[in-house]
């Protein structure tokens, strides 16, 4: 028997070779990450299964959608991303996977995906059509997420509809986002915007101060907010010895501005 | 030689057949999860671990005990649970292990236990009577549950007592318990209550508010407070797109109370 | 061929037996343990990964050091501890390991190792000379420290200088610290110090307080602050059936003042 040759394998035929399942939530510390886990341990237990975030911003899709391609940028290939970040459970919300390269990304669609799905040359989205019978009402990352991963490293069939690349929730978002994103453990605010999209000199107003860029943090006196940008490529605003959440007052959701040179000179007249 | 034939296998003489264990404590994040996985890591390197919830209210095993049904209830069988909410460590409580059909509950006698034990037809509660020798008197997770864990997982003695029902703490405590007994990330905060156990229409008084039960989020405008059957089978109070939480004020060990037709009724006039 | 006969193995040639990396980070909660554990899976699949403590007091190496060694001194011999504590990453600091008996201690050269060195009679220090290409500025947990980590693993080279015992930083730091050093879940408050350096009836001053010492919570009366040798073999001041953080208003960083017994007297006058 030969193998079918084709340049696009089929998910619903295949199983498709998936390493590792990495999850990316804003479930927080709590019980919901154990009941996921519980259902892939069952399902897929010898899938590794990786905590990559579980502090997103709170029922913020529009948030974590950004920074979502910057966390997965240097992650080993063969990964299955299982995003749930879903304030819409229980609604009108499909459930979609989206395809790039030797990736899968799976979760709700809601925007989430929309910027792996738009900055990938070759991403495929496929709407899932399989549910499991009796799930609850709200709380899908166990009840049809997980079960839907688990079929989707078995090869099992999802009743997937192969989308158009416009077709999913957030095709409209802009490319980047000048606005805080995530807030991490330090007080750093990473914001929704690529360092590498920016102009040399670039400048950045947020809480009413001017930030220039420096290289990291030994790179600005003590207690002096700047931007840098971080480990994840994001444009990422913070404070040499300091948090710059408490000294600029600002959550992920709060926009930052961006200034050309002309208007950063006078800015500080 | 012959294995002998019995219905009940006595949990001395024979592994019991521990595909999991599952840790169910207040522990936090911090520096104790660590440690008893370490232990167990050591002692049963082959058997998985899985963290359940961590983040139990402190020092409370009389609301844990009533959350503890609902957070096995769709769990894989053969599953060891390691609970640990221990305000008495140190203190004269004992050791507890409760085998419930094919599962096994471990962790100390101060009625943690008590809800899984009564609510189940046919579950048998022994006293732990191994301890190892040089324990601190401060960490019995580390130092003699979780050894008796793994001992429990290998098969070895434990010196166990079986003991009748209603001997182990807990036992004169009501079914229900109409109580805050877990907040969750979003600021949703799950009640003692089982919410099969209640005839159509209950309201709740919480906060000085009247609370009408929804399917889900989406059935209430925003900002308003309700109650759902959550995905654990529990009564949950939540508001839509906010959190509970704040808006009423409440946290776990608060009470709420439960009203008939009749007296929600009144209460709106 | 013959292999070389030496005492002291050298890491450069031979694989050292590595059982399991345990990480100690003051990352938190957040994207900053997935990206490292992404890593060390990709690198070392086969080598367990345990989290032992991710809440370590923010850049606070000079803190952290007084714990490390209380909390691996219970742990199972062939562990790597991956110690990431790091406010000086991008600036002048090196890389370090730390060779103690069957155990590998692999972290920035900021003190935070400084106590493991210096209480083991036997350790080694290497200063770490191999570095990958492009890593980033800003995290060498991820970039640096954790493909270093899996080299030590695999037996790769890691260009190693072996280093005097006085060389690495921290070599003057002083044996016991009198301050907290970790404060836990439950508002308890983790001090430099070893219980066991202590002379029979030492009390401390906290927060103008006097505190003595009790054997577990149950042994004083409840609210009251008293201080006890924990479960890691440390001086922890705690309340019982309260928090000692929020009664004392100390937090990590915070002095606390040894008093001899005459000193407790006059003090209680």
């Amino acid at each position: 028997m030969v193998a079918p040759t084709c340049e696009c394998p089929d998910p619903e035929m295949h199983p498709v070779g998936i390493a590792c399942i990495a999850l990316v939530t804003d479930f927080g510390p709590g019980i919901y990450v154990g009941q996921v886990r519980a259902r892939l341990s069952a399902s897929v237990p010898g899938v590794p299964v990786i905590d990559l975030v579980h502090d997103l911003a709170p029922f913020r899709p529009d948030l974590a959608a950004y920074l979502l391609p910057a966390l997965v940028r240097d992650m080993p290939p063969g990964t299955l991303y299982f995003c749930v970040v879903d304030p819409g459970v229980g609604g009108e919300r499909g459930g979609l996977i989206v395809e790039v390269g030797a990736n899968w990304f799976l979760g709700p669609d809601n925007g989430l995906l929309s910027r792996v799905l738009h900055r990938a040359d070759h991403a495929r989205p496929y709407r899932i059509g399989w549910s499991p019978k009796g799930q609850s009402a709200s709380f899908h990352g166990r009840d049809w997420f997980a079960p839907a991963a688990a079929r989707l490293c078995l090869g099992q069939p999802l009743d997937l509809t192969e989308l158009g690349r416009t077709d999913p929730a957030g095709a409209e978002w802009s490319d980047e986002l000048a606005a805080v994103v995530y807030g991490d453990r330090y007080g750093n605010l990473m914001c929704g915007v690529r360092a590498a999209s920016l102009p040399a000199g670039t400048r950045f107003r947020a809480a009413g101060r001017l930030l220039r860029r420096a290289r990291t943090f030994c790179g600005v006196p003590p207690g002096e907010a700047f931007w840098y940008e971080n480990a994840l490529g994001l444009v990422e605003i913070a404070v040499n010895q300091g948090r710059a959440d408490r000294l600029l007052g600002l959550e992920p959701g709060d926009k930052i501005e961006l200034l050309s040179d002309g208007e950063a000179e006078l800015a500080y007249v």
